[in-house]
């Protein structure tokens, strides 16, 4: 190969053990470029730092610009930093050309020769940066105005990888690997005090919870969790709170009476006639304010005055008063909570799952709970230690996870 | 049992290979009533039709209406019809109490003693009556205005349960079972006759499409399919648009190189980046006409003139500005095809496929396509003859699929 | 179609309930044969029994055979019964040809004018006829000695197909629809009310265990319901007892620590030590004499004296000395217990679930149990009333099993 | 911690790239153990070879003999190296206790002061020497006999852990990764092209078969491979055989006609009676030389002179006579192959794939293929770069991949 360009970039961290310097020459050589290690401090005890300056060689500038911009998110930093270049965003709801799209780790972006923090870390928006307050945050597509500065290309751009503890964590032996095959009691002590820890650390806990969870039957046990303060935000669709507040009115979920297991006479109705009831009050709160609703989920999440997002889809019935029938509104209102929320539980849904982990920053404890395997997999697959899959039965697990929480 | 009441119901058609008697029966005695069977004309070859006429009976008249409420459904009438009640809508997007919810069958309402079909049927909607021109058609709930008369109660109503046909059809030999291990190339030729047969008839034909369409580098044998004429209309989301438009302009879908399966540098900014230029032209029509799309999937739909909806969710990003990002707008958008088509194929999407099938009469032909078993179980489980499930790998079959149409 | 051939065929029960007629019409139909119905006394009550008439026409003789032998096995038989016909085997291991390929119903073979129930009605075997005692029974095709008689073609022979009860049953909920999406508590309290029903009727309990019982840890909770004796016959694998006894020894499974969830050091050998030390002793019951193994789920069945068969397979280690390695011996060591046993529990084994079922005439009541729809699918869809799929966590499923028992 | 002992290690190879010293030193922390590197010479560019030398601290001698024997299967072996212990096997059948138990990978031990390689490589096995000859070799439990001498815990053991090349490889997209959403035509490319250079290479290709691959009607598809030279092993069960030879005899799969799809009559029976066909001729052979079998997958292995094992399990009807009911003789008979063989295709069959599987070296290329993605994750999770998963139909991938090598 001949080397038209090359650039030396430095990592810092528990680069061998958190496999960071191993991801970064991976990813150097995929892309058709080599590199030389000019240095290599390694941290001589399971505690110290280690640092990394490779110098990367590359075809031409534009084959070394891709692997930079590529090895950035990974942690490695040019050197010779100079600052972040930026363009005015061209018209409202379009970033400028070549605009950098976020990772959702912490990242710095280099201002003035100063490092400064990104607001609200989340994947793949774009950096818009306020140059006389001198700070930076990351922006939804759909929300830029004409005119307003971006981050472009790659330059001046820090990355802090999400680092694996050196020590052992309370999800370790879950995270290798998603199984149904684990020791249940185990897993449920796990985030158990996991919930304990965030909540006692004063965080948020978002559950994001689907329908099974309700026709399982376990829609009690959530309702326990949110009474005892576990859960302090819920997000979900209309067919959960439909469900639910199926379940208030008539006893059934999907028309099954829940005590006993056996469909009821017309019970197929059940879900859109408790929707039409509660379009009728006006809304969810309202259905309870005038005793109409007086148990349940979405009963106790009023009662308790716990926030929740309920989010539209094109497969609702109804829906129901409450549900953000628009779908970025309705990204917005989850938004809000996701950003500083300590722990995120996700119950059997997929589409509310995949977006709200998209709008999580990296440091966030996740737990997915589902009994399809592909689910979990695809759910727990966001690269971060923080983020465990468990394939279980949701409705036993969460009655024994109230009951740990309850001892 | 005290029989506080009972009513003389009457069931025609192909009643005992239809399994329809059967269904009636069954439901009368799980759901705590009895039955006398007073008449039973059995059409002697499997050319006639039979009539059974039945007498239920009930603790009271509540117990019997709850039943005479659920039989309906599937094909049994009270012999003394009386005219449908109604009662008016108390507010706008609200039914009456008590309203008929319907089912996806073909149903006839009684208005001053004569029978009239109602117009579009579809699951669980309303039907709204227009004294005046003495007809009746499904409206769904968000769609009510305050003060139409819409039918309530079960009195005046008969529904013509689907019959399956007494000879051997095209997809009899699958619809019995959703499995993988069938042998391929007869499905095939099967599903290219229907499409055939369907597009003969001048019937439309809706193709809803998940991503991983393009993903497995199938989108051109579908556009295939588009130009020979067998596809009329798309459903979607913004993830299948995106990636197509993402293939038209950087060769990859998720990054990832259609042609030689090797990650792109920058790869996985390219959905994103793909989404901001279309932003940046208007819509994807516009990105055709100004030469920015020119080729894919969305490219052969905007220059074959085949209309496609673009349904928002919540995990979207950006997104392109042709997806609607209400998801009522955009139930109603798919509702003006999905009641006249003729047949559905759905392609790797449980979603859209889901919303759809929720649209779809129950007479439409519908094939589900599905590496994973259990999305073709759910969505091949609406009770028809006319919806078949097929186990494998979308892309491979819609290469074979093309290939058998060509020949 | 020109009817060379016909032949009058009865079915009696309760035939339209239980969909019967509709299945042998729909076969006759499938098949390319015609019918016409000669009579059918309809049962006037949901008690009464209805009894058909049929005259099946086909093309000729030998279409016509192939029609009746098939709906045979629905419950028609032929009006004018003549005897069953018999050959010798040729060899050893070998039926004549043309053999009556048996079902897993009740059946009767018609010997001397007079119909004969089979014994030990087991899936796909031969009727081998005892001429001079006037009896028959169901055998293996491995156990064929040359010279015996066996029931050959289709003549004289009445199937009795399992007969849905017309009122409601315990499992009547469940056997619909194999779900994850069930009321949980329901499940539990319906299949410990069966195993109670079953152990009262004095009959055995079958459980077929994988070894995912012992990694969920879980071993210990089948082994209380072995205390408390509803589990009287175990089956299973070379793994199931290693884990199991890796547990005892080691209080790892898979190397994993059943306690804490972490993995032990050398701990991934620990199967392999366990299964090294058994041999040694010479037996499980050995060890168990020996002291070397003191708990567990073995050790409780060795205890109290419950029988259990390992059964091998080609992905074993070891094996364990009471594994039987060749799987015909293996076969006829479990067939001795399937033939008596009036309940079976499938745990979260497919090889062995199948193998068993293969052996349970139609009437044994079977439910099983798997955290994977597809396992469950496959097992429940043996077309019998008494068999149940639960989608669930095996682990905390036998957990409340345990609980609701021992109230 | 106090340490209470110590011991230095030495890794070499591409250890960063790789990974090797990350796992190294994740296991040491794992396990409560501490390390200090004692020097790390980094190779500067790409191609060249890094030495670590790792100082490894434990409680005690007991918990640093756990931790190095961990290790040693990643590749550290001690820097005073010794010889490797021995014992007896105390009866046939029965390791020493304490014995050694093997990886799948090259393995050395130490004999007389000089490195010597371990024959025929293979997971859980143990090393048995000669001392005399100075050799060593992998032996299964089994095959133990008394008094023959076993190496013993960990001492004078070197592992050599398979590395991933530095550049480009075949498989490296996809080995990243097991999904459904890859674009296929590369894939099967990928797979023809390594069948080709491994028959090149004049090494054997093991087609590990399942069922399946005839009910989909692909058994053709793999005749035509077998014919081209491609498959030159086969590995299979009663079922594949079975339904290949009914496929032969009665144009049906499971009873359903492989032409069109549709059961035919008597056609649950075909199996049964193809067993019977072929045990009356004596053997697989033996029915193809009487010209009772003159088609299919078996017929072609027979007239090409390929070698099949068939393996029994508790679920075969029959069996057939090739069958080799006891496993532990399978498993010798399919070891003879699997420890030459260059490449292994795994064809929709979990249980003969783990027992082949577990007889690979790491170092064979192995490509799983599965429409069940648990399947493939579960097979390719060997944690070597040689293993391969491909989620997708198995007939239409055979048929696309006999095309490609037809070119």
């Amino acid at each position: 190969m001949q080397h038209g360009a090359f650039e030396d970039v430095r990592i810092e961290g528990h680069l061998i053990d958190s496999g960071i310097v191993s991801q970064v020459m991976d990813h150097i050589i995929a892309f058709g470029g080599e590199f030389e290690m000019l240095s290599f401090d390694v941290g001589r005890t399971n505690t110290d730092v280690s640092v990394a300056v490779l110098r990367v060689s590359a075809e031409n500038q534009d084959h070394l610009d891709g692997i930079l911009s590529d090895i950035q998110s990974h942690g490695a930093y040019t050197v010779d930093a100079s600052d972040a270049d930026m363009a005015p965003a061209p018209m409202d709801g379009v970033f400028p050309d070549a605009f950098y799209s976020t990772t959702n780790m912490e990242t710095d972006v280099r201002l003035a020769g100063s490092w400064v923090r990104v607001a609200n870390p989340e994947m793949d928006l774009g950096v818009r940066v306020d140059v006389e307050s001198g700070t930076a945050e990351a922006i939804p597509m759909a929300d830029v105005r004409a005119g307003d500065l971006y981050v472009v290309a790659h330059d001046g751009i820090r990355v802090h990888p999400q680092e694996r503890p050196r020590d052992k964590q309370a999800f370790e032996f879950m995270s290798s690997a998603v199984s149904s095959e684990k020791p249940k009691a185990q897993v449920v002590a796990d985030v158990a005090k996991m919930l304990r820890d965030t909540r006692a650390a004063g965080k948020d806990v978002i559950a994001v919870v689907g329908p099974a969870v309700v026709h399982t039957g376990a829609a009690g046990e959530l309702a326990r969790l949110v009474k005892m303060g576990y859960i302090t935000v819920m997000f979900g669709g209309n067919a959960v709170a439909t469900h639910d507040i199926e379940s208030a009115l008539y006893g059934t979920s999907l028309g099954v009476g829940l005590e006993d297991g056996v469909p009821r006479l017309g019970g197929h109705e059940h879900h859109l006639r408790a929707i039409n009831v509660v379009r009728r009050c006006g809304s969810i709160t309202a259905a309870v304010e005038q005793g109409v609703v007086t148990k349940g989920l979405m009963y106790t999440l009023v009662e308790a005055g716990v926030p929740y997002v309920l989010a539209g889809s094109i497969r609702d019935d109804g829906p129901l008063p409450d549900v953000i029938t628009d779908v970025i509104e309705a990204q917005n209102a989850m938004r809000v909570h996701a950003q500083t929320a300590g722990a995120c539980l996700m119950l059997s849904t997929m589409l509310h799952s995949i977006a709200t982990g998209n709008m999580l920053p990296a440091s966030t404890t996740t737990v997915c709970v589902d009994i399809n395997p592909a689910v979990v997999t695809k759910l727990a697959d966001r690269g971060s230690w923080q983020t465990v899959g468990i394939v279980t039965d949701v409705g036993l697990f969460l009655e024994q996870l109230a009951n740990e929480l309850e001892k």
